[in-house]
């Protein structure tokens, strides 16, 4: 018995061998909550659109053969700086109550992006996958951003990405943009938008300064400067290039090539023609793969994919094509889905040689910037097609049995449950927007009855045959 | 000019005014990944049945009128300590390089389940929620264990509760295991599972207690050790009862009580009867509400859900009904969907009278014991059912026209891009389990036609009017 009772004690000792739960404390403090600054959340009626978003994107993703993959919130710290990303907007995690043993543990982190958790996904299980590798990906990231109005420190991003072994042909360069327009345009609220996605490949400009910035750090700087064009104007690039020593003619074919907003297929092969500027090999290839880019985007409508030679992404890991989308009538909110293809994916920790492309929409961020403004086709706040009315409490069983019969028949149904008057149940379904309200008989021998609470029609209806009108 | 070099300049020496990026370093450091313990991660086959799951749960959960939610990843850690949490597994954020300004925010922590998080959301938006308030939320969450085999240190849960304000009727208590019992009966994979939904009501043994244990942290030890009878047998309990000087009638009863792994319907109101055991009136209201809770769920097949008076729940915010769900062969393995009855959700952080009752599915540790036991269903890796082969280089304009008008038709269609002999377009779609492979005309002519990978057959096809046989 005493080892009983010590057992006991020994159980109670450690509340956390019962449960990872603590009982309330007994003074009732009230913590007012409070939204924590930039990260988002919605009503009922708003994620109900949220969702359709999401399976919208899923629906056309899928419809391209790419596959869902998921990848866990965190990486080992290493991992997400294997590539030399900026680490200052990075989340580490912390236990609150760490001991020793946490500083022998790799650190872990939220990632910030996804494609650094692609690139450790596909060297990591390399030897299962497929190629080429074909996958969406539809998850929060989180930068640790000091809190500030409109900027999100967590939020989705919904990707796309090809990999493939050693080389990926340029059709899939194609193919991205037109899955995209097809989301895009598509989109619950983006009804009255008019998007445009731009294309370049950094191959053209590379073409044009080989032989004129042959720096690494030029380089890189030149592609930075021209990615500012759009918020900062041509003044800063020219400055830069004039300090380099570029010669005046290349200075002035940029400026006029930069100032353009769009190419048509047919202007791009005349560009250089008669200007006397020098261009290497890359400077053609470049102009080819985004001639095919075009060509091969041609059945969408005019204009929906155009050719914007100063589109060159900040990031120096594209190395040919890259894309940005932008409002046509508000360019200056910048882009809401943008990629590239870059030469070797996973070269920070795999020996394979794997190229992709991919692009990603910056989800949350284009939907809070419909939701602003309005256009978000927010209404229902419940996805009950039906709600089922009690008649009274006597009839409780019945009520029961017609939800069940319409719901294995696809609805979605409702039941009310409080004994309450006939008014306050409709008042409930109008407040949820629940389209249909069903009476089930109030009385043994009488019809079912179901009301439309739009139109204000009621009539009678067996819940066995009976079909929501339009469906 | 000298304003403009310096803003370039200025630019240039902060870099993250350009991108938050910086460029991949020169050393090419090959950093091998690795998984990390306790984050799980699929192939693009599983992660096709876990779609599957959450599919078919958000199906059944909006069936009954439940709309979906979602909170941020994280909450203040005092909103997350509020509720009296054991805090020694709670994950918190830190930005890495993080400066004197973050000592002034609240510090941020990851939600460890979802039911804080609803308790918060219901608090800080009650006056544009609907009541009964009856959500869904299918998150991850996640506990900051010490790495350990078989533990998750984040994972999905699946939750539904509905809120009301002052009164919540019990129907609710017994539609929620009933939707419990409708997703995971049809899971795929849970064919051959037989589980078991296990209800009790804390008021019973409250009713039982009266006027024995009467100091409150008695009272909730004797429910934690009760809590442990599946694990750790009776004797400690009936150890800890004698050393409370309960008298021995009522300790035998417990014993035998709670011996039974399952009482009918119509052994609840004599399970006293003729045994002297005095009670109070919470006694009888909770033999009466397991009782409705058994009538209500009666359409359910035999044995689905059964009344356990051994089931406690170790929370003590729970007052009235609580669920497990159990393997019926394998109880050991405990509890997969848990819930039950509060009194007051939110009353931590409003000065409203909120009950509630809730139920979640352990989403990824049943899901993984399915995985692990081989149960399910994997097969193909990519949503695509038919694959658009490429006859020759020439034809591509051809094919991606085959492609897209099964498309508009409603298939999910993936194109081979690269000009390959048609043996390893094959080999393709039967590694990822494409189920139709598409043959666009080789010369101008023919017909196209289609082969079905898993008979053989090939025959010739409309794109404009063939279907997917069986759909």
């Amino acid at each position: 018995m005493l080892r009983a009772r010590d057992a006991v004690r020994g159980v109670l000792d450690n509340p956390s061998a019962f449960n990872h739960k603590y009982p309330m404390t007994e003074t009732k403090k009230i913590y007012k909550p409070r939204p924590v600054t930039g990260f988002p959340e919605w009503l009922p009626d708003v994620r109900m659109v949220e969702q359709q978003w999401f399976d919208h994107i899923r629906r056309v993703f899928e419809s391209y053969g790419f596959c869902s993959i998921e990848t866990p919130s965190v990486e080992e710290l290493d991992v997400l700086r294997a590539k030399g990303e900026v680490d200052k907007e990075i989340y580490c995690l912390e236990r609150l109550h760490k001991d020793e043993s946490d500083s022998k543990d790799a650190r872990l982190a939220l990632h910030f992006d996804q494609t650094v958790p692609l690139a450790r996904y596909v060297a990591q299980h390399f030897n299962d996958l497929v190629f080429p590798f074909k996958r969406y990906q539809m998850q929060r990231v989180w930068r640790g951003e000091r809190p500030q109005a409109g900027r999100f420190r967590e939020f989705y991003q919904c990707d796309i990405d090809v990999i493939n072994v050693d080389n990926l042909p340029l059709h899939f360069d194609a193919e991205l943009p037109a899955i995209m327009w097809e989301i895009l345009s598509a989109l619950p609220g983006m009804e009255g938008e008019k998007i445009q996605i731009r294309v370049s490949n950094k191959k053209i400009l590379m073409g044009l300064i080989d032989g004129h910035l042959n720096d690494e750090g030029d380089q890189i700087n030149f592609f930075r400067l021209i990615d500012k064009i759009h918020k900062e104007g041509l003044e800063l690039l020219l400055c830069f290039l004039s300090e380099k020593n570029i010669n005046i003619y290349l200075i002035n074919f940029l400026k006029s090539v930069f100032s353009k907003k769009s190419y048509a297929f047919s202007e791009l092969d005349s560009l250089i023609v008669g200007t006397g500027i020098a261009y290497s090999d890359s400077y053609k290839a470049g102009i080819n793969e985004l001639k095919f880019i075009l060509q091969s985007t041609a059945h969408l409508p005019l204009g929906s994919v155009v050719a914007d030679l100063s589109i060159v992404r900040g990031l120096d890991y594209y190395t040919g094509t890259v894309y940005e989308t932008v409002f046509t009538e508000n360019p200056g909110y910048g882009s809401i889905c943008s990629g590239g293809r870059y030469d070797d994916l996973a070269s920070g920790y795999i020996n394979k040689n794997l190229p992709g492309v991919g692009m990603s929409i910056g989800f949350s961020r284009l939907f809070s910037y419909l939701k602003e403004k309005g256009k978000l086709p927010v209404g229902r706040q419940s996805a009950a097609d039906i709600l089922v009315v009690l008649p009274s409490k006597d009839r409780q069983e019945q009520a029961a049995e017609t939800a069940r019969t319409l719901r294995a028949r696809g609805m979605n149904v409702e039941m009310y449950h409080r004994d309450a008057k006939i008014k306050n149940q409709m008042a409930y379904a109008e407040k949820k927007g629940i389209p249909y309200v069903w009476f089930p008989p109030f009385e043994a021998g009488q019809a079912h009855e179901v009301k439309d609470m739009k139109t204000g029609t009621q009539s009678a209806a067996d819940p066995s045959v009976w079909t929501i009108p339009g469906t």
